[in-house]
């Protein structure tokens, strides 16, 4: 036969079309858009003739104040694109450093994604196109030529919570055929996210891949849930079809998902390879899900060895009743009693949760318990707790 | 703690902001796009207050002509969306028949994904938005509250083509606790596709899931390879990293993939629960994924039962020289000597690949092969092959 892809590409509409009539009608647009440069400078572009302002906003850029009734906050700067010929165009003044960027584009007002980037990530309901500029610890981050682990959506089913659940499991390199045992950590998202998170903007799966080839963590099997206890899955991935994601979920920092959580823990033992044993079980979590990962590691102290809290949520909300927040100081003494192999805190210095910290870190220091602590800048961002990752990772399962 | 919610949204630049500010920062689009309505008809809304015309294009509308140095094909027709207030709004003049739709939006001649839609689905290089009008057999789309299978994203080591290769694997529910062996369907994607298209665009977990659950098909293991020999994984999904994907790939209809192949099926009998023989092995492709079904079940006549072309590529271009294309008469003559329990050619009337499949089923007939043939209206898009799976799978590793 011939010509098979030139068939193809009519059947397409991509063949017979100038390049602007396929972009309108298939997207495949002809410009490169973010191109790195050679130096590190990354250029934006878009092909919009008839627009009269294109700005480009993301973490890329020096942030922008934005005044709230509850302080100061940071904000993504913009950045305006230059028009000649139709392209708007921007570059960095200066090379970014090596990081996993997200962005999006304004077209006169219109907040759109780069219509020449088909590298998307989802964050509760926002969209944002994203790069990666290679080196140092984003090198952790990109798909490098190592043994792959597989990465699996898993549905349990809570009996507490009445529902078929989905779970992201990790499960390292050679775990089908090793017939070893394996160490698992759980780790989980915080307020809007879902079992889907670590996996994308947390690059988790990559990092352990990375991590674990360089002999600077254990191979282990890493359990992502959804705290979402109302929820069945992530959005789209579950039976509320393609309803829009909201950041306004029941069911979050009430208590039933720290109830529901040993669940999650027999389901894993039974379908995996597990060492079932505090010594082999550590959990961590980013903002809500460090705040669930503190309230569940004291709940059930013979659990979890490890605990770590990014960002972390501390106290519940004035009111909340669930037995799981009450009696804080005793669980937590109960806790420490049994000498956690590792407790380690981490949080941005401009966190809005920084106070809370020093304040629980207070708490710890003045009964003794022993924890490590770790700050970065920034807030309470991704590019934080993709580095809280990298750090805590390695430090498991060593004893 | 107070206002935990409040103080995320206040971080996250949620809380102070107007809801057009809002928009602009994060893509918290406060308009509902796709609405299905009460009746079946759609409505798409776009708020872009200085845009001068909206339009929405997709395979919901009627097709517009178009023509080729080819000949004559179909394309996905417009509409324009009227303003009111800034606000764009288009919705369909008729209730849209059960089917998951694509679609982008046009402004001013830009191609955006629907801000207000966080589900788009990347096909080739084109990222659309997408929604599903349920009833009638879109439900076998839909995720419904039925047992769940496993995807997995999975690696396995090709020495032929000197790579580690990704595969996506669907077990079906109850795999991992019934110490059962399964039957294995292989199911391949068309050119410029990947591992990942038959779970999205395809959705082949929900059409099993669902199949399963009706046991209306028999409980197996789904195994979708990269039929892209020159590359380890899907666009994203590889040490290339972000890089842009392409239609123009190498090694997609020369042979390579074809040749591997058995280390595919060495690998899924190695590393899962399988029926390691003939009657337990089906294999079925869109496209070039037929194209490369046919070819591999001829080469080996020994290791598939189940053979499915779904608008498939017959003949090798001219100039390729592997002999995986060789003899093609006396191969096939093999394979069907061995009488397959079952060979289905499935097409839409206006494929363009419509009278390969007439003359194919011409030799065929010719020969006395014994083959099942269903065809279908239109050309050659998702759709059928959505239509497709969910009638082949129900004949699979019955006998």
């Amino acid at each position: 036969m011939k010509h098979f892809k030139l068939l193809l590409f009519a059947a397409m509409g991509l063949c017979a079309l100038g390049s602007h009539a396929q972009q309108a009608l298939w997207g495949g647009s002809t410009l490169i858009s973010p191109e790195i440069n050679p130096d590190k400078t990354v250029t934006f572009r878009l092909q919009a003739p008839k627009a009269v302002r294109v700005q480009v906003t993301g973490d890329f850029l020096p942030t922008q104040k934005i005044q709230t009734p509850y302080g100061e906050f940071d904000a993504p700067g913009t950045a305006d694109l230059v028009e000649k010929d139709g392209v708007w165009e921007y570059t960095t003044p200066e090379p970014l450093s090596p990081e996993l960027y997200s962005y999006t584009m304004l077209v006169d007002g219109l907040k759109i994604n780069d219509p020449s980037n088909v590298y998307r990530i989802r964050d509760v309901k926002s969209v944002t196109d994203v790069f990666i500029i290679p080196g140092d610890r984003a090198d952790l981050y990109n798909i490098n030529q190592v043994p792959h682990g597989t990465v699996s959506k898993v549905w349990y089913h809570s009996p507490t919570l009445g529902k078929d659940r989905r779970l992201t499991v990790y499960t390292p390199a050679g775990y089908e055929t090793s017939g070893k045992r394996y160490p698992v950590f759980y780790l989980l998202h915080g307020m809007g996210g879902d079992e889907n998170a670590w996996t994308e903007l947390g690059r988790a799966a990559q990092i352990l891949d990375n991590l674990i080839a360089q002999g600077k963590a254990e191979p282990m099997i890493l359990v992502m849930t959804n705290g979402n206890a109302d929820l069945e899955a992530a959005p789209g991935e579950s039976s509320l079809g393609f309803a829009q994601p909201t950041m306004e979920l029941p069911k979050t920092m009430e208590g039933s998902f720290e109830t529901h959580f040993p669940e999650v823990v027999n389901f894993v033992d039974k379908n995996y390879r597990t060492i079932k044993s505090k010594k082999a079980r550590a959990i961590a979590g980013l903002s809500m899900g460090g705040f669930h990962s503190l309230h569940i590691s004291k709940q059930y102290p013979d659990m979890f060895d490890y605990v770590g809290l990014f960002s972390a949520a501390i106290l519940p909300h004035d009111g909340t009743t669930s037995p799981i927040y009450d009696n804080f100081d005793a669980k937590l003494k109960t806790q420490f009693s049994k000498n956690p192999a590792l407790y380690w805190i981490a949080i941005g210095d401009k966190d809005f949760l920084y106070q809370a910290n020093v304040d629980y870190r207070k708490k710890l220091d003045d009964n003794g318990y022993k924890y490590e602590y770790f700050e970065t800048p920034d807030g309470h961002i991704w590019k934080n707790w993709r580095i809280y990752l990298t750090e805590f990772a390695p430090k498991l399962f060593k004893k």
